[in-house]
């Protein structure tokens, strides 16, 4: 036994206690298997955990983004994630979570074919005090427990986004994009995946925990808003790049970590089952997974930035973490430790690489978004096929393409009617003051000077 | 199945592995019934996973505290932070957890009329190796389970007050006060009702998770504090209000964020039991609930902030996110999302008017702990008649008026004898200084120039 | 029952619920004993929560040593942090897991005498979708559980370093030292107790979750760097103690809380087992005890140092509660809460003397993670035998000596290595500029002026 030293050396020793206290405790000898009733519990915990873990990352989003804006658009940036995480909650429940999973009742297209607009309705969960033979789907979990974990990953997907456009968006259009993106654009292509619908049924496309599905959906948003938006005042002037750095690191890797944390519950969770040794050891490979992967991620563009700048860089490091874990979601389980951290150390190299690409496009994305969710998410969609042989190549390639096509054009109309409606950008003089003063009259340190 | 797409995409497909695992590594057939020793350790579980969900707590507390503190006040707001909840700890041994729990040997009272005065004991922990038939209760779960459950709700309860009273209190009678408040004032009253007794027994006053016995308690001990040390030096000057913009918006958020996170464990680990479907669904029922009235609160803050002042106000997002998370607390089981969503809200509009109301009564409440606490505990206590047919609105009302009465009253006194004795309030040019220099003679932030 | 008044308070009781449940899912009445499927998963689950906790003290300890350093350092501080337990990671998946488990296959030594050199192998998951006919060990638990689980007090043992030596080492001979301290010494003489070694076999050595194996260790590393590598400039200047104040004592708090949090997880989990009454109950035990011993540490650095210097001292007051939670580490089980509240005390009192030994000594230890991790890792090793019947004093000093030995000599040796060859300490003139600006030419807070 691997801890025999541990466990020898207290008093309980697992093979003195654990195995008779099932004899002790029982009716004769134990039986093995587990109660169907168990595995359902066990699968509902699952979620549940899973689900606070993927909640968590709504702070991680919110330290790191608050971190690596400037101090005057701090408050701001604080609001926003509040508030789109607080929005996707609502939508999710209005509207997101029937149309991403229509259980057959599909708007467009059938489960044989597989759908491509699912069911519009508001989420209901099972009744209180529920008995087995009443639950949603005995079989899996308890309909609650399913809703708390999906609905932080809608929310989850609006948190890409507000990083990227940071400092200079308006922040009432940027809350109308979002009540669309988690109301409807996310869901409806989640539902192609992981409702059942077409890019599953017909495609064979893979995507465990979201490299795609949620990851690059952020990515592309994202990337629209940019676009139409464009840089910061003085972010490219004189065919220079002018860094502006973050005001507060110690908080961005504060986010950092805790995204890593939320990520165990993203991927472990997304086995959507513990209620079997086969299930709780899948879970188990996933978590060290996503952790080798991340490691992976942060040294590689920690060496890397070390060879290419002479100096290492921090934002590179976290951001290399960052990469690591959107590289390994869309194939967690399959992969061993090994194969994690290669497929990790490239999302960390493409990231090391992407930030100037884009800087190059004068494509201003405040926190490293686009490089850590778009390009990352869509490297580790391909990764699937290096360790999980059901994975195709081509369906992989497709699907990334219709997702990525659908949500970023999408995404762009929707942006531009925002433009053309209600403007979406600060005024100069708004942007130069900081948004926190202009759009908000308060600000994040008051007493700091700057 | 709701995650037909997700499971059929990858390889351990649920319907392939979950039952069949049963099946294979079983005597036969799984039967369906949870195991008894099962059903205590999963009781167990829950109450150790909600417990250090509620430990932490006390750091969003902290965070949220020094963050909205001016900067001269800082370290004294994270020093009481860290000790009020060491107080808490050792004070819920030595006398509360028994004070709270008598099982039957009320001090004054007895079980069958409901008790008022609970019994005077340290907590003791089942053996080491303990089994089945020596359990203190075979029914529900491991004694140390629900002490450690226990004692953070004690010990938020402190937290509650130390927001309020800030920037002006003395350190030393402070944690005299939160040593009675702790160890004497919230054990007692919380026997009333989770003890078994008389606001139990005769009156059918239903708080599900604590919006009475743990936050309204907190509220009242709050005000009564607030109430004898009077507003900090300047605020109400010239009859105008003046505010003292908190020193860090960003850790005020974090803690926001923090105190949602542990607010599942709060609410979703008082269902008390998770091995059952029946419990296990209702506490994901919690779980959802509790997010969706925490959402509401946000955005009703958001919008309303929006629409009075015309800019939103990120102090109020944040304190409107614990609204509503304080809202459900009293009831976060029986309604459904909608009806959470709007109990949420509620508590999101009750805020934004409260903050204002406290101010024109010139009661300084630093971080709207009484607005967000006592307020919406009270709204949330009497919405529990909205969705669960067993509340009765006068048993509700009478129990808000006597455990008000009780905390407000017993809580008064012990602040007017500790002024008496030994002052409470710092000296003007001590607060002028800030806390930080004049009794710690240290500093949060000691190389930024204010 | 405790509860009672909570539980009959709401609709669902638990003795309506819970019971009934079982019979009215099941087959007949419920069996009682566990099965043994669900006793793997359950000590598998315990490993992954556990792991997740002890993961989140990573961010624990960047945040604590990030406020603790000058606002000059904090970016190097939070790179540390990141990087160490990056490589963590990697070494031990890459040579520590079988060099601390070797399940036989020592190099030197065998399972009978006791080992003293495990094997040299990478990590190995289990096969997805496994069966209990193929796990590695059907009596415990998920081997990646395990690995999750153990990697993680490696990279906790690394971290403990890094708050020590900061502010004047090279980056990265400090990372070098980091790759072969989790790689070679902490899973060597880890296997010494916790693979079956011969510290475990021959000496009866108790260590439950690592006061010595992990605490002690990190402080004897960290002793070593800091006699080799000198007392920051300034320091100790014309015979006095010239203080260096933390730049940020919110985070030095925040990251205290979260270390807190996750020492639930470091203690709890170590119980190994979680799937039958008496493992439950002992986990609910530990958690208790734990929390105890850090209130006591927290409240006895508190009360001492107003008394010796007549101001409380917050960042003792911190590290109090640290101090408190490594001196439970070594026996979190046995004690009842009284024990569990003095040894913590006790852990609290020496770090406020030890701090300013150390200083006499003019050996320079940036966060007092020498008193904090070594010294009370000593005392915690010790205090074992004051509750557990089976410690022997001497066995217990003489496995801290030779533990503490091992390490220091190992870690002075390589230490003078790396000065030899690359040199460890940064410029004179670094330091004064600071590792940000110097190293990484970034800042942590770029916009406030110092």
């Amino acid at each position: 036994m691997k801890t025999f030293g541990k466990i020898s050396g207290i008093a309980a020793a697992l093979t003195v206690a654990a195995l008779p206290a099932v004899a002790q405790d029982g009716a004769g000898a134990a039986p093995s298997a587990v109660p169907t009733d168990t595995v359902w519990i066990l699968n509902t915990l699952l979620f549940l955990i899973g689900g606070f873990l993927v909640f968590f990352m709504a702070a991680g989003f919110a330290m790191l983004e608050a971190g690596l804006v400037r101090g005057k658009n701090v408050a701001m940036q604080c609001l926003k994630n509040m508030a789109l995480f607080s929005i996707a909650s609502v939508m999710y429940y209005l509207i997101g979570y029937n149309l991403m999973y229509p259980l057959g009742n599909w708007s467009i297209g059938t489960d044989e074919t597989g759908g491509y607009l699912g069911a519009f309705a508001t989420a209901v969960l099972e009744a209180v005090g529920i008995g087995a033979d009443s639950v949603d789907d005995y079989g899996y979990a308890s309909t609650g427990s399913d809703f708390f974990f999906q609905v932080m990953f809608c929310a989850t997907t609006a948190s890409i986004v507000s990083g990227a456009l940071a400092e200079r968006i308006k922040l009432w259009p940027f809350l109308i994009f979002i009540t669309i993106l988690t109301g409807i654009i996310y869901p409806i292509q989640a539902s192609w995946k992981w409702g059942g619908g077409f890019l599953d049924t017909q495609f064979g496309f893979l995507d465990f925990a979201g490299s795609t599905v949620v990851h690059s959906v952020g990515g592309w948003a994202a990337l629209a808003g940019a676009l139409i938006l464009g840089p910061r005042l003085g972010k490219y002037k004189d065919g220079r790049v002018h860094p502006m750095p973050g005001s507060n690191l110690t908080l961005a890797t504060l986010g950092t970590f805790i995204l890593w944390l939320g990520w165990f519950g993203f991927n472990g969770g997304s086995q959507l089952a513990m209620g079997s040794i086969s299930d709780a050891a899948d879970v188990s490979r996933i978590f060290v997974n996503t952790n080798a992967a991340a490691a992976a991620g942060a040294l590689a563009a920690l060496v890397l930035t070390q060879i290419l700048y002479k100096k290492p860089d921090l934002t590179m490091v976290l951001n290399g973490a960052l990469a690591g874990l959107v590289s390994i979601t869309a194939e967690p389980l399959t992969p061993g430790m090994g194969w994690a951290t290669i497929i990790g150390a490239v999302g960390g190299i493409i990231v090391v690489f992407a930030v100037p690409f884009l800087d190059k496009l004068k494509i201003d994305d405040v926190v490293g978004a686009i490089p850590v969710h778009l390009f990352c998410g869509i490297w580790g969609t391909i990764a699937v096929c290096i360790t999980n042989p059901e994975a195709s190549f081509s369906g992989q390639i497709i699907s990334i393409v219709i997702v990525g096509a659908f949500v970023f054009v999408s995404s762009f109309v929707l942006w531009m009617i925002l433009k053309a409606v209600t403007g979406i950008r600060v005024s100069a003089d708004d942007e130069m003051l900081g948004l926190d003063k202009a759009e908000l009259g308060m600000e994040a340190y008051p007493e700091f000077k700057s």
